[in-house]
C-alpha cells in the first residue's frame, strides 16, 4: 500500500469509524450469532493475490459486524466499561504508523519519556502518594492491564520477600498470599503463573459491605506464621468486579507493615474516580500501598489496552524482571541515567502506548474527563434510588461509585431468566456477579456515551422484563 | 471528539502518516537525543482544559520526533525488523474504534473467530504441522510477543510435568528447562517467572554454525536426571536473536519425546520465511514440536503486537491457564463449543489484534508476502558475499536468511568504535551480539521500504567509517 493509497483507504477507514460512532446504538448490543456463525463465512484458504481495500471493508460490514458485541453502545452495561475515545483511537494509529519498539530508552527515548511524563501527571490528577512519582524512587509504567500489573507486583514480592534468590535458586519456601474472596480472578492466575499454588492464596471473606474483613485478614497471617508459612502479599482492591466495594486500605496496610507484607491495591475499575476530589475516598491508606494499578482504558476515554501500573520502589520490580543479554546491551542502559521499561513488565518488546494516553489527556483536559465521571455516578445513583424503591427489587451491595448490583426478589432462577431475556434481546447488556451466595444482576455506567435516557430505558426494560416473565 | 471532529482530525492524522512513510528516509535513524531531552519540553502539569488537535500534532513534531528512533526508516539494520504497512495500521484502527473485549467468544464472538481462522490459515502459509489447527486438539492464538508465547509454553509444561499440580499446591519438583546459549533471554525470563529459577535452566553450548548442539542437550538431561532433578522442558530456537542461526529440531525432538519433554519452539523472526517453500527446512523436525511462535510483527508486515502461539495440544495449555470467576460464566463457554482466548495467555483482557493479520494477508495476499522475504534475503546473501570479499572484514556466523553477522578484522574494540560511528552518524542503524566470545556487528535485513541501495549505501559507510577510524 502506497502512502497514496493510505491516504485514500484511511479516509475510508476514519469516515467508516465515524459513522459507526454515529449509528453504534441501533445495533444489538449482544452479538445473536451461534457458535461458528462468522467462520462459516470465511474462505478456507488465505488469497495468493491482493483484494482491494473496498472488498476488504464490505466483509467487515457484512461478516464481521454481526458477530460484534457491542461494547461502545451507550446500552452497554455489562462487565465494565471499556470506552474509547476519538483522540485515543487517533493515538493508537500514530503508535502504529510510528511502529517505535519501546524496550529501552535507546530503542526510542520519546516513547519512554512520554510515558513516564504522564504518568507522573496521572499521580497528580488522581492525587496518589507522591511516592508513586519517577522523580523519587518509585514510577509507573503501562501494561496491558491489571493482570499483567498484578502479577509484576507479585514477582517483585515474591523476589524482595526471598531476598532475590527465587529467581535464580527457584522456590524455597512455602510463600502465602492474601486478597479478598472478592479479589479479580488474576490475583489466582499470578499465583498460579509464580510457581506459587493458587491454594497458597487466602480468599479473605468480605464484610456486609462486600470489603474485606481485616480482622479476618490478621487471623489468616497469624495462623500460617504458626503453621510454618511465609505470609510476603497481600492485594487490597478498591472497586471489586463482582459489587464494587472497596476495601479497607489502612487498616490493610497497618497489618502488612506490621508483617513486612508488600500491598498491591487493584484500582483497575475505580481508581479514575479519584480525579475528582470527592471520590478520593476510595484511596484512603493507599499511601501505605507498595504499588497500585487503575486502567485508563476502563473508564477514562483510553481504548484498551493501557493500564497504569505504580510502584513505590522501584528497584525491587525491576531487580526481579531483569535479563540483560548482550545483544541489549547499550550505553544508555549502563549509565543507569534512563529507565528501560522491558524491566518493569512480562514481554520484551513493547509498543507506543503513552500517546493515546497523552492524547486523551491534551484533548479533554482534566476538567472535562471529571465530567464523565461524576455524571455515570450520578446516573448509577439515580438508578440504585430506582431499585430501591421498587418492592420486586433489592439492591444486592451499596453503591459506591458507578455500578450497581441487584437482583428481583423472586431467587436466582428468576434472575437468571430476567437476565438472559434483557440480553437476547439485544436493546441492553447487562452481566451477573454472585453476592452473599446469591445471584445479582450488574448495572455497570460507564459507556461514554451513555445519557440519562439510556439509563431510564434499560430500568423500563428490565422492570417490563421481569413483568412479562412473571406472566 | 464528535464523530464529525474526529472525520476532520482522522484525516490529519492519516496524512500525516502518509507523509511520514514518504520521508522517514530523511531522519537520523537513531534518536540523537540525551536522557531527559524530551521530558524537559513537557509541562509539569497536565492541562485543565482540553487543547485544539492542532496543536498536540504539532508538538508531535517538535517534541516528540527528535526523540524517535526510526524503525521504519529502510536505514533500520539493528535488533530485528518491526515493520509495519498501511493494510495493518488501518485494522489497527478499526479494532480501536469497534473497542471490544476478546476475553471471551461471548464478549465478541467475530473476535475469537477471525483469530482462530487466520491462525489456522497461518499453519498452511507456513507449511506448519497439521497439529496446530484448531480443527484438530491443537489451535493458535494471538500473544503480545514471543516472550508471553515462551512463558505460556513453559507454564502448560510444568503442568504437564506436574500432573496439574502446581498451579494449586505450588512447585513439588526440581524442574529443569533446557535451551541454546544462544536462545532468546524470554526463555530465561519464563523461568524466572514461573518460579522454576534462572540457574535451573541449562544453556546448552551451540556447534560452529551457533546452533545447539544435540548431543551436549542429551548429556545435560541425563546428568540431571542422575542428580535427581526432573527435566521438563527444551526450547529449540529458529532463527536465533544473536546470530540467526537454527538449532536441530528434529534431533531435539527425538530426545524430548524419549524423555516425555515439552519442546517449544522459538521462530519468532525467522518463521514468516517459511511462507516461502525454499525455506521451509528451518522447520525440519517441528513435526516434534508441542508448541511454537513466530511474529507476523517482525517480518510480515504487521505491526507490533501479534506474535502467533500454536499448541498442538490445546487442553494442557487451557487446564494451566484457566481461572472461572463466576462473573465470566456464560453459556457458550461452559458447553465448550467454543474458544475462550483467556484461557491462552497471561493477561484476561484482549483486544481484536487479529483485525489488522486478516487485512495484511488479504491486502497483499501470500505471493507478495513472498516476494518481500525473497528480496529480504536475497539481499542479506548479497551483503554477505561483500563482506566475504573484504579482507579488512570476516563473517562471524554463517548467513541462513535474512541476518548477516560480521565484523571488522581488528578486533572488540575496533568493532565497538565502528559501530558507534555509524549510529552516531544517523544514516544507518546497525546493532551487536557477542559471537564465539567476540564483537560481532548484525546486519539485519527486514524492514518493509529496505531496496538494494539502501544495503548498498549501509556497505559503503561501514567501509568508509572502517577506514576513517584507522587514521
Amino acid at each position: 500500500m502506497t502512502p497514496d493509497e493510505f491516504r485514500r483507504c484511511g479516509r475510508q477507514v476514519v469516515d467508516w469509524i465515524a459513522n459507526y460512532m454515529e449509528t453504534v446504538e441501533k445495533y444489538p448490543v449482544l452479538a445473536q450469532v451461534e457458535p461458528g456463525a462468522i467462520r462459516d463465512h470465511l474462505p478456507a484458504a488465505p488469497p495468493e493475490l491482493g483484494e482491494p481495500f473496498p472488498e476488504i471493508m464490505r466483509d467487515v460490514d457484512e461478516i464481521l459486524m454481526p458477530g460484534i458485541t457491542h461494547w461502545q453502545s451507550p446500552n452497554f452495561f455489562a462487565y465494565f466499561p471499556a470506552n474509547t475515545s476519538g483522540p485515543s483511537m487517533l493515538g493508537e494509529l500514530l503508535s502504529a504508523g510510528l511502529g517505535v519498539q519501546g524496550m529501552l530508552w535507546a530503542t526510542s527515548p520519546a516513547c519512554t519519556e512520554i510515558e513516564t511524563h504522564v504518568l507522573d501527571w496521572l499521580v497528580d490528577m488522581l492525587a496518589l502518594p507522591d511516592k508513586f512519582k519517577s522523580t523519587g524512587n518509585g514510577g509507573g509504567v503501562i501494561q496491558d492491564s491489571a493482570s499483567s500489573a498484578t502479577l509484576c507486583a507479585l514477582l517483585a514480592a515474591r523476589e524482595r520477600a526471598t531476598e532475590f534468590r527465587s529467581n535464580t535458586d527457584g522456590l524455597p519456601h512455602r510463600l502465602t498470599a492474601y486478597a479478598s474472596v472478592h479479589a479479580h480472578s488474576s490475583v489466582t492466575k499470578a499465583m498460579m503463573i509464580a510457581g506459587l499454588g493458587a491454594d497458597n492464596l487466602r480468599l479473605i471473606p468480605a464484610d456486609e459491605n462486600q470489603a474485606l474483613r481485616s480482622s479476618l485478614l490478621l487471623e489468616a497471617i497469624n495462623q500460617d506464621v504458626a503453621a510454618g508459612y511465609r505470609p510476603f502479599f497481600v492485594c487490597g482492591t478498591v472497586g471489586t468486579t463482582a459489587a464494587g466495594s472497596v476495601d479497607p486500605l489502612a487498616a490493610i496496610g497497618r497489618i502488612c507493615a506490621q508483617h513486612a507484607l508488600w500491598l498491591h491495591v487493584d484500582a483497575a475499575m475505580a481508581g479514575t474516580a479519584a480525579i475528582c476530589d470527592e471520590f478520593r475516598f476510595i484511596h484512603d491508606g493507599l499511601d501505605l500501598a507498595d504499588s497500585y494499578c487503575f486502567n485508563p482504558h476502563k473508564w477514562m476515554l483510553v481504548n484498551f489496552d493501557c493500564d497504569c501500573f505504580y510502584v513505590a520502589e522501584r528497584t525491587s520490580l525491576i531487580r526481579a524482571m531483569r535479563v540483560t543479554p548482550e545483544y541489549l546491551e547499550n550505553r544508555a542502559t549502563l549509565t543507569s541515567e534512563v529507565i528501560d521499561y522491558r524491566d518493569w513488565q512480562i514481554p520484551l518488546g513493547r509498543r507506543f502506548r503513552a500517546l493515546k494516553l497523552w492524547l486523551v489527556i491534551r484533548s479533554y483536559g482534566v476538567e472535562q474527563l471529571r465530567s464523565l465521571i461524576r455524571e455515570h455516578v450520578k446516573l448509577a445513583r439515580e438508578f440504585a434510588a430506582w431499585v430501591d424503591a421498587d418492592p420486586d427489587f433489592e439492591l444486592a451491595a451499596p453503591t459506591v461509585l458507578n455500578l450497581v448490583c441487584f437482583r428481583h426478589r423472586g431467587g436466582d432462577e428468576r434472575n437468571q431468566r430476567l437476565l438472559d431475556d434483557l440480553n437476547h434481546s439485544g436493546r441492553v447488556f447487562l452481566t451477573h456477579a454472585k453476592i452473599g451466595g446469591a445471584l445479582a444482576l450488574r448495572m455497570s455506567i460507564g459507556q461514554a456515551n451513555t445519557q440519562r435516557r439510556h439509563v431510564e430505558q434499560a430500568w423500563e426494560l428490565i422492570r417490563q422484563a421481569a413483568t412479562a416473565a412473571a406472566n
